[in-house]
């Protein structure tokens, strides 16, 4: 659960473990349900006890999977959640999902916490390190490569997502990533 | 200068300005000088006061520009500034330029004014949004249209970037970004 999850990052005494934990609810998300809606104000820190959750957004009509998170990891949607703006992305299950979750306020009130201010802290540079990485991946390799990757790297987690979202993930059209895979079974 | 930038993004009384501007030393380099090379430690954090700056490195021996940075903004390598672990990127002049730099204990002595702990973190979640931004950007968008936009927003940066590393920029191959700009003039 979360403080084992935590515990990866820094070491939480019992004492701050209580404030943590009671900062939180639990919930069970059935399979394609909407976490947060596009256009909406996400108020949440989440983190994924169990399950799959895909971050998205329109463009022209497209549905572009911005990233997958599978269980245990944190997610949100970062600038909305800072800012208290609209957000420009959703979030959906893809699975059913126990998921934890805990607003601003009571996120403001761990902040005098040393093991979650490390975590955090720790937590975000991993994404942002996650993410400048995304960025050079598809500049400097094919949609082919990615996908090779994916299936070597995370082959459990890329037979939970269905290929419609894959694609867009990819940044390719469906029937290019249809070519890809039949490509590899050939092989 | 530095201050004005600073102030962009928050008020900074003169004391603390006193502190701030004698953690930094002035240097003008000369076009395609090397500020960083890929395999070193990144000691410092810049201030690009004039001038134009890319971050690049090599994948399977092609040259990929990860960013490109106009006067006045700030810049790093981020990761191995933080980790103090070798960059796995190379930073050089496009122009000459004069560049502020402060190294790492000069900033941890910083972080006692509220004015220049305030600047770092809308700064960085800034360059993060920015990140983000342009991971969903190439994937959505196509190369000519990255360029077009380019070419409306950022005329003048563009123009100052050689054609060698705008392809690499973009992702796409030197002739396939010769083929968008003819498609354009014919236009």
């Amino acid at each position: 659960m979360l403080r084992n999850f935590i515990e990866q990052y820094t070491k939480v005494p019992d004492d701050e473990w209580l404030f943590i934990n009671a900062a939180f609810e639990r919930k069970l998300f059935a399979k394609n349900e909407i976490i947060l809606e596009e256009g909406s104000i996400c108020r949440y820190f989440y983190f994924l006890q169990t399950g799959l959750i895909r971050c998205y957004t329109f463009y022209n009509g497209t549905d572009i999977t911005k990233y997958f998170t599978a269980a245990p990891y944190c997610f949100t949607s970062i600038e909305s959640f800072r800012k208290q703006e609209p957000a420009e992305e959703s979030i959906q299950t893809l699975e059913e999902s126990v998921i934890w979750f805990a607003n601003t306020k009571e996120l403001e009130q761990l902040k005098i916490l040393n093991s979650w201010n490390e975590f955090t802290t720790k937590l975000l540079q991993e994404v942002q390190q996650f993410t400048r990485n995304s960025l050079l991946e598809i500049k400097t390799k094919t949609a082919d490569q990615r996908y090779k990757e994916l299936l070597i790297n995370k082959p459990e987690v890329l037979q939970r997502i269905p290929l419609k979202y894959l694609s867009g993930y990819l940044g390719v059209a469906p029937q290019s990533l249809s070519r890809i895979r039949k490509n590899l079974t050939k092989k």
